[in-house]
């Protein structure tokens, strides 16, 4: 008997039995072929099904989500790795373990900025100034500003979404309410992709880790494209530079 | 100028300028709420954009190979690095990272058994002759037979559904018959998840390495709803075995 | 011309050209045979030489911590790891990758800890007043008690060389005090020992974070000897507990 | 009762009771302040203790190996992880993850090529014709040659180590032998750092997977002085090139 350690691993994501794979209370074979990609994302990640329009603002932020291209650390480093003699698992494991607090967070800091408003707003304060006084805490407002695009290209069509969402009585929209009160406090510093997905997130009702844990499903996507690009090349243990170019020595001589 | 480096760093998957995200060419804002989040998957990796019925097969592969429980060592890892105070995001790279040769790799290595099949067939081998021959050098092949399953649930609707696909004309079903010729060499061994998705992926012109990225991408989704349970339970430091049960010591005494 | 790629990648800690390797301004083939590997790292991480009594102190720190057998989630993450088909750095990775804030943190924010009550007790406060101050916001005060030793075999031999090193000058002897203070407000609390390498560290000077840094060095010593062991006895796919133990569903009926 | 996973989890390695802990079946107490480092490192992987001159051959083989500099991928990753919002700890994970077959492995493939030679040699082949068998299969010998230095620098200082020990008859030489005969007849294709140290794991009968383990342990020297440096800079999200220069676009116009 080792009851202890069945009860260790217990979980209500998946039950086992020989011949039998459940998912959240459904046998697997009833799942493949019936039930979409992005709606198992949900299934399994919630434990209940989204509506169509729900599934449709997920499936818009994992999309927006894939790529940022090889200035961003994760994409560089699964790239790098991808030359060194491992798994594309493993490329794709070292670009993601780079999405820490300050590349693939923002999201996540972003809904709680969010929350923490309609909280204000829903304990009397109104919207502006609940967005003033949440903002106003931050040197740089998580999901809000780009150090490379005037305007992230991705803001338009992700708010459009939630916007006929809201329209149609999908989600609230308290949320986004509360992002566009941030942009009007901060004047001239849009939402980026951190801060229209984060909307779309937190309308959705999804926990803050989870906006971090989601842009990893999608920035994934991204991830083994170009690790797979790499490969295909045949370069052997890139470096950051052609080894033409010799780093800067900054110490003393020796 | 620094030619060298933006040459170092060229790729064709994304093109960016101020303003700008170009993923293969298209501009992001025409891609969210225009692509599904598989087309979207496919685009990337490979250049171009499936058919519905292609996305449909993609999908499905994705569906059945999200989970398979914490006895998995890639959801396990997963579940107790999330409880070790790092980010979420950390807790996905060690159980993605665990995704090698002998976890995550069959469906890579199904994949090239079942094209080295159609292969010897293209040169005139007779089709049981080719997965007896090639099936024969292998002690396990890869894609068949389950330790845990006598019959893989997830087989069947993965199957069912590429019949219909070559019903249809949408795919050629060559490997689809090297897989059944195989099953039919090795007689009660039949395929598992990695045989049934790596028949699709084959199918689909994926190349061998891409049926591991592309399970890679599956498999986050449970090991995203794993993590986030275990986050919620509180747990720290989980170790694989309660603190009670002490591990055997085999070696001599001291 | 890529000046600006060369200063991108500027450091003080290494100077390459072609047959040279300088590291910390000393050529390389002077500190093989010449210089000890804790020396080493010492000076690769400070850019400075210890003394010999400094280099023992540290050396013993390391010791200390290469192992606390395989229930630690680090050492079972790299067993499981090494037996699913990747390389054995790969399942190093993904063992160090769980030496978290909660897993392999403590050491690191008990320096914090004692960093602050020394600070205090240069503003003029009692040291047991600053002890209890600082210890009393924690509801676990990092690198005192353990949930496994009532008393960790590992406190008295590594507070002993510190008592010796402060006898000698080797340190000043502060952050001992400091230790011991909170020793005495938390009375049946016992330095474990990430507490008493945080001494060590902390003695000499070590940022914080560095204090992570170094019982990763150590840490990666039992990780590395694990997933050799777990590699020589052939398991592949082990994962937490026997395939015999099914986990315990949790979940409704579906 | 839970004897299974006890069993399931059994180690020579370590013996846990509470208020004990052995290693390798020595108390822990009394290896802190009496064992050195590289003393500690062999007798953890190896389970027995090495002589004074056998610990000095490791250990000159663990000090050649710490850095590179920041042109090799693993030295890059882990200074770009540093810069994401994770602990040091998931930077030096991810740089170690790239010390993949080609970028950390070819010191384990060295150690095979050496061990193959002489294991020629016993069945009566002259080493010259040995060396010359085993070395032609290979386009490039591993530990042979070196794309940056002409003569690696860290090439002499090991040999001449290694002949010293021969001379005192410490280890036997025939790895060395071996090596040097590979030398011979490649002509002007010396030895670099993978090969040297092969030479000194080969001499001191480690096996070959260990080789990779214990590059692992120096080089996670050099990342993590590199981790810090980069962390004591305080970029944020580094990428491979400045901001300023933008990735070329290969892919067609959209």
């Amino acid at each position: 008997m080792s009851d202890e350690s069945a009860d260790w691993w217990a979980t209500s994501i998946v039950r086992m039995a020989p011949g039998v794979v459940e998912l959240r209370g459904r046998p697997v074979q009833d799942l493949i072929g019936s039930v979409d990609f992005v709606s198992m994302i949900w299934l399994m990640v919630r434990g209940s099904s989204p509506s169509t329009r729900e599934a449709a603002l997920l499936e818009a932020a994992l999309v927006a989500s894939v790529d940022h291209g090889p200035q961003a650390p994760s994409i560089a480093i699964a790239r790098m790795t991808a030359t060194c003699g491992v798994g594309i698992n493993n490329a794709m494991a070292s670009g993601i373990n780079a999405l820490g607090d300050s590349h693939g967070g923002a999201g996540q800091q972003c809904v709680e900025v969010l929350t923490e408003i309609v909280s204000l707003e829903d304990s009397g304060i109104g919207i502006d100034a609940a967005a003033s006084q949440v903002a106003g805490r931050h040197r740089y407002v998580p999901g809000f500003g780009h150090r490379f695009h005037p305007v992230d290209p991705r803001r338009a069509p992700l708010l459009s979404l939630v916007d006929s969402a809201v329209a149609d009585g999908v989600v609230a929209g308290r949320h986004l309410m509360a992002a566009r009160a941030v942009e009007k406090y901060l004047a001239r510093v849009p939402m980026n992709i951190d801060g229209a997905t984060a909307v779309i997130y937190a309308e959705l009702g999804f926990a803050p880790e989870l906006a971090r844990g989601l842009f990893v499903l999608g920035r994934s996507v991204g991830i083994l494209a170009h690790a797979w690009e790499e490969t295909t090349q045949g370069m052997r243990n890139k470096g950051p530079i052609p080894r033409s170019i010799l780093p800067t020595y900054r110490g003393e001589a020796g």
